[in-house]
């Protein structure tokens, strides 16, 4: 096996563990949400086949890409929200994993086109803030990945709501977006029952800051 | 075995593993649902047996019945909706599976006798626009079946929602039923909290029926 | 062994299943909920011992006791609730078991003070009606089973919600108890739902009669 | 090995059981809640690692720190909020075990403000009365530990809301702790239900001191 033959082999191996996690945190039903990787080195991605249920993916499964979201190898279809992980990756050099849901709370701020506002030491700690809205766009070109880049860009936000759509979540490596999905999910659950009952408290911006730098340095082993 | 013998066990397990999907994606609870297939070429379809839990159910306690509803072998009576589902299969044609839930969030859209509008890109995708109420129907003759035909009848949607009931979800086979059923619930639950915090963002009609188009033609493995 | 012996044994090792039932279904966290058979032909029933885990829970926990909660034999407590149960038995001879919940949505409905109206045909077929609620009432004593006896006596419903506690559902045996305790949290679920988005459509109380003559009279296996 | 080997080993494999509680009950996501345990005799606690996955902790990952929250063994770094709870211990010598969850509906409350009303027999069991709020405040020092001592100073509550953050819990012994975690939740959830559709309904103080009593000293095993 070359380098590539074996990182491909164990990107491939690690999608199916995260895909699990998507169904494990609830984020998914039937076959709508998908985790992709980027090769390090590569203009290549790993990701979901279109429309194969989670129960039936194995590592053999997952579609190799290139940058623009087309298959380069195999026989399967690779998702169709390909294109959008692929424009991420062309887009955003550190992004090493992308995944996109339609996770129920998160998709009803996106339906409502509004941001989560950042009510949770949670949420400054992974978000640095609010969680922002991006554009409707259609789903098959470049529309989508330009409206996650173009809306992460004002944001330290690993997470967008793309309006009417679901998430989309960004990481330095695929379980980071794992990681970043599942956490939008939680909080956007939470924000939308503090906001069922009354007006939640604010956090200051200072103590925002201050949340999401020691997250982002302390938190965790080193 | 004939023809005949070997598509009827092999609908009996089929039937026994969708069911297992209806109380996997919680749209369920004790046996208040049920899952039925048209035998392909006859005039037969295999439903559930009334009454019966979930996980009781095996390949031998599936009903063999005619498109009246009524059993034609065994001793198990078939569900108490066995009309409605005989109803639908012998008024359209192309569908070959019929799915029945009271599920949650569903069933709370129609006891207010009130469409599920068209806010998510995922419910363009399946339903083509909104999911539409059919009118309180009680259960046991035609009624309800006549309901649910004359309701589709002007929209794409596979599922519509039975005033004050449940759902009904049809699909070319039973397991496309069932994944009406799945998506019907996930975009019931998304759009009511999407409308309990607000007005939803519309989706223009020139972009729910791009999406359908792609959904239905493009979407999967072909 | 006795007839008597052998009749408790099963009834231990039934009432261990359906405690699981209760778990399955969420109806209960931690240690907060109970079943209780009665022991036919007896002035005895079986009970979950006080405060233990549902994981912890075998045949030889399970407590026998006579009709006004106190244990006939063995070293375990019975649940807090034994007198309310014991009450339920004495005064409704038909009753064969008896389940005690703090359902989620029911329990809210319970705070509120609020009955769940009849507004779905799942409730029609089991309830009848809608599910009234009963006095605020101190546990220990003979106050809940009173409550709960006095707030059926005009109702078909098989369960009441005690004000600002929770549920007791009643069945002819151990088994309808529960599926009456677990329709209970269903509907009120759905109907909190309802409830939460506007007015939901009301059912005419001749549908809510046939619905419930049918259900009690034809659904199932005979 | 010494006594306090073989307590330390004891402790270690109890909290891994207990975080898995965490899971079970659905008060955490990814990897963030915690549960500590006091060490009887010693200046010192055991607790979560930071940053840890539940499917990852063993014993062996757990971190026995001073009542400052410093690790005094091993090389993993201890949870962020290890000050936190080396501050309760430090000041409450009855607690035994303190957990730290982002549990849904506790962290809805707490995005408010607001205080859980006791409108519940359950809560005035375990609770006593309301939950109460505390301040909100910086992680990493004493600033958590001090606003969970000093709101919990005035109620019989053994959990506190900690504003635009989550739920601390307390108990005599670890196991307590985990349980008035639980129960929190339950109740948060119940309660925010209630609200959401009116008022509820109150209960006079004279009967949640006598449920209070009751359950902390009649309820159980004796």
């Amino acid at each position: 096996m070359t380098t590539l033959e074996s990182t491909l082999a164990a990107l491939r191996v690690h999608l199916v563990d995260l895909h699990r996690e998507l169904v494990r945190w609830d984020l998914v039903v039937w076959t709508a949400g998908n985790v992709s990787a980027r090769v390090p080195g590569e203009n290549l991605m790993v990701i979901k086949p279109s429309g194969v249920s989670y129960d039936e993916l194995t590592p053999g499964s997952m579609v190799v890409c290139d940058l623009h979201g087309r298959a380069v190898e195999g026989n399967l279809t690779p998702s169709s929200d390909a294109a959008a992980h692929a424009y991420v990756y062309r887009h955003m050099p550190d992004v090493g994993g992308v995944v996109h849901t339609h996770s129920t709370f998160a998709s009803a701020w996106a339906a409502r086109a509004e941001p989560i506002p950042c009510i949770l030491t949670a949420m400054a700690d992974e978000f640095g803030g609010e969680i922002p809205v991006g554009p409707f766009a259609l789903i098959g070109g470049d529309e989508i990945g330009r409206g996650v880049v173009e809306t992460l860009a004002g944001h330290r936000s690993p997470a967008v709501l793309m309006r009417n759509h679901g998430v989309f979540a960004l990481g330095g490596d695929a379980r980071a977006a794992v990681k970043a999905a599942v956490m939008c999910e939680d909080v956007a659950r939470t924000a939308h029952l503090a906001c069922a009952l009354g007006a939640p408290a604010p956090i200051p911006q200072a103590a925002v800051d201050r949340l999401h730098d020691r997250y982002q340095n302390v938190y965790g082993q080193r």
